[in-house]
């Protein structure tokens, strides 16, 4: 049985990026738990939930936050699990406070970071994780990619036609 | 009796910044302790510190981290204490990640942060937020603030003189 | 009798990011007064209330400008009661000019400074600071701290069965 | 038998950074094998690398480089193993080139971005990646973990005893 | 018969801003050719292209990308053919991560580039590069420049005349 | 007899925000004239008016540019007059482009730079530096510095009233 | 008779950089007093210096600060003589903060900024500004124009002579 | 005959970095003339200069400049030659003001821009467009590129026998 993905958000309000995550993991099979819990409103829920984390099967954590956003790199500091930090950009500074804030980890607490609101990338990366010991999710993944190849193809072609008639 | 100020460092490498901040308490008499704590090594440490930091006789945390320095927000989200943040420049970025890791705090749990290496001034802060309470420490820190005055003043005297000679 | 919060604004346009500091103090009955000072149009007035802030029953002196934000600054030159500083974001730079300009004071003068347009954190932070020496008050800030934990749960609750739902 | 990881650096200049990755894994008994390989001098030896990484027995590539780096991207273009880019700060910008040149990847090929020249880190993740099905492995995550709290747990006596001295 | 321009795009959602680039070119009757590869998604269709370009006729390619905008770099790596690099602005950073990323390349491995969404330019500078070998275009390129000129002449009548009536 | 100002925008779309500077000098009754003039498509009409300016009877000149600003410091480069830089916000960087290629002038050849689009600062600089032999202006300058004064306190009362009202 | 020129700095340390503004208008016989006065520290006397600064023979103002670098703003609310800020580097930043400290000035408020550490513009800008009422020293800049114009051509030949041996 | 390439610099203090552009020119046997310029100091001169380029048997102007980084973007002013633009670091900023001064042209003027400090990139971006009329140039840069790939590789045997022996 495969080891499930926990999607934890920082605010309700990341919820529309996070979505996206959570869309891509099930399309996959793969189990996922998605939580509201805040580094700072609620640190001792997420202080418990990343110490349990592996006990009760998860195998990748991903986590979104924004401006001070602490709650990738809390998580990790009481999990050995791989965490994933998803930088959400709020009102100010276009996501750079979270990205700092979120890549810029000491020595000893990774957290495997992805692009400002780049919540797929988090599922995809995830999936190459828990894909090391899954032969038939590593398929999914390379037949993903073809498709991936595919659709750029076609764009090719759309575009190709609309310069020639340009 | 005089509440304590806790000083916690996220690495000892920041002791030669925080350094400072202990001196000027001590040299003020406001009874002071220095730990160091670390948001990722060891959260259960700074997250029981802050828990009980009240109950301890303390009256206010500085805490001091650099990178994703998350020090600050870790520890004021376990206490109601007033937690004040000094962003410690490191080896990149000149200290904005840590000033950006530590200011931009979600609602409900303020951080008040001062300069990059600012331990200093933390230590300023720490006094006038006691003095509101300290009549002796109000008139400590007035006659610090004309001290500084009168400093300024013989500097302008000999910058003065100088320029004339040039 | 609590000391009253002081709540000054660079300009009347800063008022829609200010007001949530006034009614979060309000709320929790701490006494407030808000003016309108520039550092720069009205600097003798600023500098005058600041001076005459503590013999006038004040304990905390919250201030927000934009851009060049010097007002938490000129205030904190001429008091040595705690100054908080909100940064507000105006039209360009995403409010990086005020934070700078607000949080990077030279030794002496320190300004508790906050997130960007953080008005309600400001404003937290000045009650902190008069909990101190204030059980009612000291309780309170517990208290709201619990409904915030509260509140983070509830909405847990409702992402959960959102995502279960997909 | 344990899955490879693959540490390839831009430059050979980037070595005394990525060395510390290298040392890491070695000590934990991880195989490990380090190249030079540049995705703009030597494109053509990165894709293949990286197309046959999983063939050949490889579980993650590291990638370290500075500037426009994009070494770390286009390995995860030819492969579905997860990717660690490490941004190497060179002699401008403290590595924001780089950092934002690794970090910000479109959607379908995800970098796990760590801090800048942040080597030791990658190798630590590396390491959970492959731990999610090596108990072994996992069990020496977790011992780690502790010898790094009780490190800490050194310092903070030793700075407690030195701040009462002073 | 003139070289032809090639114009590489990252996604086909680039077409709005890169469509200016094709329509300049066509306007002086250089020939183009316009695609829709991806460093990461399409990795070899890419490196193909560039590898071949030369010999298939195109003297110059105009690569756009946003993000961690690779493109630019991954064409030049696989030809010695001049390269111009447009940096896209997505929804984060205003372009500073593409600027970057397409601008801070390695020695040996030269990118050409213009501003943010500056596809006009790359237009512009690809024919002055062609015209260095055609007397027809660089007469062309004079006499644009003439036009340009001539419009901003009518421009500063139009305001002097608005200015004096205000 | 008024020297005249000459306010010189690098685009008509500027005009916008260099209507203000217009407006305010022509306000106090000094004598302006407008141009549209590009340090890189009118190279030639700049630095023509630049060289003639003095002889003309200008005393200053503003010069807003927006992106890679040149105009003022092309302008500066064939004058001794004092020159006042616009840095205009474009599409993006936020004026930070324009900001940096405005004020970082080499020894030589200053630019008295004035805030991202702050169009009425400059014609205020510029009523200053003619008020320097104007008893008239400078007069008009105080006055306005009053008028300014008594409108924040207007302000102050408003807002004063509104929180009380809360 | 000439007005005089001040040169203000925030600090004694500042006076490395300010020494060349002011030797350049000594050497311009262009009166100049300096004084050390912080906005922070001393900002009575900063205030009350500004208010008479007009009356007391000054044209001009130049005043150098760094991080949160509010100097020449509190000068500027205090007189209606132009007032030239040099925003000073200090340890961090590279000078941004009081760069955008200095030149993000309110309406109404201007303050002419040059570059980070620009002394010497500063003073050239000055004597600009004097010079709108001084034949004689109008003259002197053109001299020393020309004089600037024979430096770079000598240069230029210095060049050329060793690239041909190269 | 080999058209010639010109490489100017803003100053004299830039030709321990242009000088590497100049060696890689010669030792391709492209005639190369070498100018220190200055958009600012000797306006007249680079105007000129560039005007008279293309009659005077330059193919490429290659343009080197600091700070507020106008060179590139004046000299291309005044020609349809394509210009490439240096970056050059200076004290303050890591050379990002002069990156943004030199990239972020107008539609109408482009300014082929390579890294900060990348003068050897730009002399083979010189070569790369000299090379599109010429076969034998052509043939130099493939050769120089596969000498590229060799060193990589030696250095990539280099690292692999180290790593071993670690």
């Amino acid at each position: 049985m495969r080891k499930k993905v926990a999607v934890i958000m920082g605010s309700d309000s990341d919820f529309d990026v996070v979505k996206k995550a959570v869309l891509r993991l099930k399309a996959w099979n793969i189990p996922v738990e998605a939580h509201v819990m805040s580094a700072h409103r609620t640190p001792k829920a997420a202080a418990n939930f990343a110490a349990a984390a592996a006990q009760n099967g998860f195998g990748v954590i991903i986590a979104a936050a924004g401006m001070a956003a602490h709650l990738a790199g809390v998580l990790a500091a009481h999990t050995t699990l791989p965490v994933i930090g998803i930088p959400i950009k709020s009102s100010t500074f276009d996501g750079l406070d979270a990205l700092l804030a979120t890549v810029q980890m000491p020595t000893g607490i990774p957290v495997a970071t992805v692009a400002v609101n780049g919540a797929e990338n988090a599922a995809i990366l995830a999936a190459q994780m828990l894909a090391l010991g899954d032969e038939e999710l590593a398929k999914t993944l390379l037949d993903a990619k073809q498709d991936m190849i595919d659709k750029v193809r076609e764009k090719d072609n759309k575009i190709m036609t609309e310069v020639e008639a340009l």
